[in-house]
């Protein structure tokens, strides 16, 4: 019996769903697991990866999927290297018709199945996980360490968590609804006793649309969420972005042809960047489930038009750090200066807009106007970018024009702090790695800091006071969005204050921790994100039956065999 | 300690939430709990509810509202009595401010306490059963025993359901992460431990858009849902039908004002039909949970313009029959005459498609055709409507034009097998009591049943074969929604095929019950009624906060002190 999917997974996804419920931390990927179960099965070493990611380059990415009309190649290195990968170009609506072939299979493998399998390509993942890395290196210009915490153990470590959400709220479905009616007593009839089952129906093709620089942090929850409830996912990588979501669907692709499944429950959506294949999919009527990590543009693009799917859209927005006071001045300025250099991309992740008194904050340095504070941050990102090995540790080497554009448009909105400077880079000389720019402008100035920037651009918002900085915040964060809020303050009641306001907002919050940002996957904190129940439960709906409780329950029959008759 | 909301009401909840994972039905207002609590606190008699009833009529509705710029009439009873009552018409934007104001004391009350007030909401709603099916009766044309039933105790153990989800949804938030970080094991860092916790976050401010012939039945569970969550509720109730939650309302600000919470967590919004009250709130940036039940229009309009909530429609839709073959021809013909007469209004609960093979089913009085079919349902439906205290009791009187307007397009659009007469009621010859429309049409005639059709409009749709009919009903339903769906089969096989097919369209069905369709309050399966998690979970986040573990814990402050704080 251990043999199955499931029976070979069963100890990884009781013990994660256990820590659902108790709220503690098991990471069986990243070794983190104290006394329970860990994955153990060797990862490749570096140089391995190396030579595979090496051997990817310059060649077609063979999937074998239906509907191949060519190759097509997105991708190029802001490290220079010549990626040069052709991948199959495939017709959407063969896509999705293979998706929908695919469902009912899917569907009548049950969570059990699902969920195993779903562990199974996870486990495959994990020792891939140096060449995920790399791929998210060459193709986001996030530095490598930083690139391997997004892309390997972590990033399984918080996939798992989500199939097993998604395992334990399948198992809440009760099967038998046990009910027998008593009848209407008022008028003495009684109608014959009824039985009710109940099952869960899973909505549909699911399309994740891939985030450009967090590929896999950002889009495995989205591919196992969907996944382990029923539905088959059509994984739309972001152009510039497409390998490490093409090593994962190819995976993914042989996981479930060994297991004897449909391998197109799981396909690859790439394109020329004219063709609109994010639109073309997301308004198809039979994609029914739609993922995006990213910018409210594109978010509000999506629920405005793809109205026929749910739309699961996390808008990046705007990341915000309240400061109030501090017993550890020095801390608080090198923890900020770390993380504001955190973003090089179009998803923000590090904090865009901090939050002070303009009167100032009280430190243990003493008082400090947001003039001196700016002063001090600058100073500190001076030091830090100073040591080119520290660069190119922290700092990812920019892919976009917008980052660039932004920059540009930021710089004239209020006082520069500190101006973005083009850095060295020891090893790539041709990448664009570029300092934070830090600007300094008035509460007044919502125009400015209430939208999203690109890139690594942030405010110096000076206010009133802290109520209402806590006001600002409720605002602006009730509005558009955040991935996490942040607060200093050595006044408990402060601290509470700004746990409500971050409820009212619906946003995370971290409180005197000082370079810990949950958004980015660089952060010690990073991995405990966790999606509300409805991130799972909104991919399937509970669906009854009735029956008279005499009648033989079909639920023996084979399904299988049903569907070959619905679908001849 | 037994003196708080909930514990007052904790028996009744635990049992509730028990019922959820066992499936088990607990109707304690029905009282049909078996051995299990039940509640007992003396409904008041038919005559005084008359009495209460009378007392309403021609005057002024107090509800003690903010905003209050007069009062709106918009009722007329098609049972010719005069209703006259004024309820208060309030600015929209005063209505949602104090829903603003109420939000976070409502939050800060905690689970426990919101549902304990929700459970002596449905308890005292309880007692006032008979007024509130006289105001349901009066106001939707809906029999009186049938509207006893959509309003009364099986409404009430329907809305305890929903409660019971809630506070069950909100329990699995855990508290503690119980979460220390063990670092970076990979740089040897060790940062400091962290400690995480959790708190479901209320959306906001929630939008009740009340159904016209349903009030209360549709209408209980997304109120009680966005209470127990935390959300603020603004009752809008069709311009028809305002009573039954008029009533409701004021006994949930009464209940909520004797507990010492803000009254306005729970409001009214009526307004003159001219005014689009529903459209100005529903697109109120603050409003972020809007609920529908009903046709497929202002669904696809609410989730098309609600953009900043998340819309909970339940669309009426198709609900479809596929008759295959039966061992009880009688009962089968039976049952569905006195379902098709059961729709009066615009929110479609009665069968609509009536699928069937043209070569005809197999029965136990051999081979029927559709022709034949159709003859023997009309004959049925004739016989049925011969006696007017059957169809005082059956049949509801018609409220709406649009009703007419479609019972006479519906006749011009295929072969009438029994036409809509007008019927005589014996109490009210005014009323415009109708019998069912049936139309029999070929299965391509897709733009004439593959729309939803208000009113007692059925059609009879002859198909190719069992397997066309699954294929149609898949499709048609798939697309445009339905409440149920039922099949009469003697073979499993078909059974189990329209299982499938139900789980693909995701819909509710009910096997070889011949008058017993959930749809219909009067249906003796519609208390079994459940919506899936996520019409609870999608009320409210779960965010996290982070603090270091030496630090202090700013649970134990007053939480409410810290939200005067803020909105000072």
């Amino acid at each position: 019996m251990r043999s199955g999917p499931y029976e070979q997974h069963r100890e990884l996804l009781e013990q994660a769903v256990r820590a659902l419920t108790t709220g503690e931390c098991v990471a069986p990927f990243a070794g983190l697991a104290g006394n329970a179960a860990t994955v153990d099965v060797g990862m490749r070493s570096t140089r391995t990866a190396g030579k595979v990611f090496g051997s990817l380059l310059g060649r077609p990415f063979e999937l074998d999927q239906p509907g191949e009309l060519g190759l097509v190649s997105t991708e190029s290195s802001p490290y220079g290297i010549r990626m040069g990968i052709g991948y199959p170009r495939c017709d959407p609506a063969a896509l999705v018709a293979a998706a929908e072939r695919a469902r009912p299979g899917w569907r009548a493998a049950g969570p059990h199945r699902r969920a195993g399998l779903a562990v199974e390509i996870l486990r495959r993942l994990n020792t891939r996980s140096h060449e995920l890395a790399l791929a998210v290196h060459h193709t986001t210009g996030r530095p490598l360490a930083s690139a391997f915490r997004a892309a390997g153990p972590h990033s399984q470590d918080r996939a798992l968590k989500v199939i097993a959400q998604a395992f334990a709220e399948l198992a809440r479905v009760p099967e038998d609804l046990g009910w027998e009616h008593t009848g209407d007593t008022r008028r003495g009839k009684q109608p014959p006793p009824v039985r009710g089952s109940c099952a869960a129906a899973p909505r549909g093709v699911s399309m994740l649309v891939g985030c450009p620089d967090y590929p896999l942090w950002n889009g495995l929850p989205g591919l196992f969420a969907s996944l382990v409830t029923g539905n088959p996912v059509i994984v739309a990588p972001h152009p510039r972005s497409v390998l490490p979501l093409a090593i994962t669907v190819r995976i993914a692709r042989e996981v479930l042809a060994e297991a004897g499944q449909d391998p197109d429950i799981v396909t690859l959506a790439v394109a020329e960047r004219g063709e609109r294949l994010h639109e073309r999919l997301a308004t198809d009527p039979d994609v029914r489930i739609v993922d995006y990590t990213g910018p409210a543009r594109f978010a509000d693009w999506l629920e405005r038009n793809a109205r026929q799917a749910v739309v699961f859209a996390q808008r990046t927005g705007l990341n915000t750090v309240i400061v109030d006071s501090t017993d550890d001045y020095r801390t608080l300025v090198r923890g900020l200066a770390v993380t504001v250099c955190r973003c090089s991309g179009t998803s923000r992740t590090s904090p865009q807009n901090i939050l002070l008194p303009a009167t100032g904050i009280s430190t243990d340095e003493g008082r400090k106007t947001p003039r001196e504070f700016g002063a001090d941050l600058g100073e500190e990102l001076n030091r830090l970018l100073g040591h080119p090995a520290r660069v190119a540790r922290l700092i990812g080497a920019i892919t976009g024009d917008e980052v660039r554009a932004s920059l540009a448009d930021a710089a004239r909105s209020g006082t520069v702090v500190h101006a973005s400077e083009p850095l060295g880079h020891p090893d790539h000389p041709g990448a664009d790695v570029r300092g934070p720019l830090v600007v300094r402008v008035a509460a007044e100035d919502e125009q400015v800091y209430a939208r999203e920037w690109p890139g690594p651009v942030s405010f110096l918002v000076g206010t009133e006071s802290i109520l209402h900085s806590l006001a600002v915040f409720r605002r602006t964060v009730g509005r558009h969005g955040a991935l996490f809020a942040a607060v200093h303050s050595t006044d408990p009641l402060v601290l509470a204050a700004a746990e409500t306001a971050a409820l009212d907002a619906g946003v995370h919050l971290v409180e005197n921790l000082a370079d810990d940002l949950p958004a980015d996957p660089s952060s010690a904190v990073a991995d405990l994100w966790g999606a509300g129940a409805h991130f799972v439960t909104g991919r399937f709906r509970t669906v009854r039956s009735w029956r008279r409780a005499t009648a033989p329950d079909p639920s023996g029959l084979p399904v299988l065999a049903a569907d070959a008759l619905v679908d001849a």
